[in-house]
């Protein structure tokens, strides 16, 4: 523990010194176009995947160590928590993400969970019902794998609610994540975007290996079709719910390890952020102290 | 994933030529004797801590495409899932344990759930309530941080059950879990077993590190004033509830890095025996191909 903190903070120095900030360089503001935005690009950081790789992992001890302080404050009684929320078109990689990011993290404060389409219950509710219920508690960090904007995306473009009632959901989102601000969750939302080029590589790749059959889903091909109707419905979401208090950042998707290094990048400079703190000793220290050593 | 599965394959090859198995060697048996048992000694295995986080680490290809596999086969419509509980005294490492289990897993289909002292709606109900809820679904390997057995351990050394209500548990504990069994979750018992002296150090550690203050509790050295009837306490739960179906393992954890090894070796055991299978395809192989290909 000591030793990690103590690399930590040598990686903290080193990079304030010359690190740009990637959450700005990926920020979604008014004027984003998602139809401009190149999914192969490289935007910043290490240009071949084994470094990159290295990179990332190398901001385990400080990540880590940021949690930790998240997970300790929340014990003293801090409100504080983190939201991430990963979107993207099938086989954009909102599973490796999760990965990425738990190879940073500790398992007790972080947690994934999946949205797939609602169940009968869940319909019978206001779409946010179960996302809801789903929120990290303080001093947690917990991933949303799909999230409320299916309400906005698959509803909208496969028609499962009419126009009336998706459009008005923009508002309701920005509003509801804006009380998560004041019960001090800092969201953190991601879409992962990848051309239609890698997404047939990606499918061609899953139909040919017996291994990833079970991830195959003949439905994913129906959703491609739809692909120019997504790009515009995430265009809008993009646009209309990226505020200050919940941005979107959009992650060039098509290389696997770069999409990691930029998230594992905005999650740091986050946490930074947040700059989470040690709990004062809630005892008396000295008075402990004594009856420590004299067990 | 390919590259990993080559891997594990090699792993799995080498492993069944020379290996012993650590859960034989492990596995709590009528005539265990906690109070012979030492914490401090190196069963197998590596012998020092670089090379033992090394081997821990090298089986986490393979233990990763056996979890895959225990998810796939839940997405095809399979039932089995793993619960792994973990006890100790206090700082015996329950925490340090799901970082190591974390490492080899991934994200979505592990989580770690922590049994706090119950709360005023848990204690209104019987006292498998809240644990029956946090039960892992199909596909998942879920771990408890202090468990059910908690209503075994501190309530029957600390008085906060009468002996007639918690004399009973042990056999209604055996009954639940058998129905585990039943649902085809396979149950992985760790007593995390340290010394007083282990003990002490890891206090003494805590009170003279700031940063970890928020770790010390004052009344850890109350329970340690315990030791001897929750060691008597232990005895009995792990004699009376070691069964067939949900085994306990003792684990000597005084050595961190040979505490993570034996557990790891438990758990890559554990799921070869289970031996999850990718699920046939539900889809026409070879009309979905023809469809990627007219892409």
């Amino acid at each position: 523990m000591s030793r990690d903190k103590k690399k930590a903070k040598k990686t903290k120095k080193k990079s304030s010194n010359s690190e740009q900030s990637i959450a700005d360089l990926l920020r979604v503001g008014a004027d984003f176009s998602l139809a401009s935005f190149d999914p192969d690009r490289v935007i910043a950081g290490p240009a071949d995947s084994s470094s990159a790789r290295e990179a990332a992992l190398a901001l385990e001890p400080e990540v880590s160590n940021l949690h930790e302080r998240l997970w300790a404050q929340a014990k003293g009684g801090g409100k504080k928590s983190v939201l991430i929320i990963v979107q993207g078109m099938d086989t954009s990689g909102k599973g490796g993400v999760g990965k990425a990011i738990d190879r940073l993290l500790d398992p007790l404060g972080f947690g994934v969970v999946g949205f797939g389409p609602p169940t009968d219950e869940e319909k019978a509710h206001h779409f946010l019902w179960r996302h809801i219920k789903a929120l990290p508690e303080s001093g947690r960090i917990r991933m949303f794998d799909r999230s409320h904007y299916e309400a906005v995306l698959v509803e909208r473009v496969r028609g499962y609610a009419p126009k009336k009632v998706w459009s008005k959901r923009y508002d309701e989102i920005n509003a509801w994540e804006a009380t998560l601000a004041e019960r001090e969750t800092t969201v953190i939302k991601l879409m992962l975007h990848i051309s239609l080029d890698e997404q047939k590589r990606r499918l061609t790749d899953r139909i040919n290996t017996p291994d990833k059959h079970w991830k195959y889903n003949p439905g994913d091909l129906d959703e491609r079709a739809f692909w120019d109707d997504y790009m515009a419905a995430y265009q809008e979401a993009l646009t209309r719910c990226s505020t200050e208090v919940a941005p979107w950042y959009v992650i060039p998707a098509n290389h696997k390890w770069h999409r990691d290094w930029l998230i594992s990048q905005i999650l740091v400079e986050t946490l930074r952020k947040i700059n989470p703190q040690y709990p004062p000793a809630s005892f008396d220290v000295e008075a402990e102290r004594k009856r420590v050593e004299a067990l």
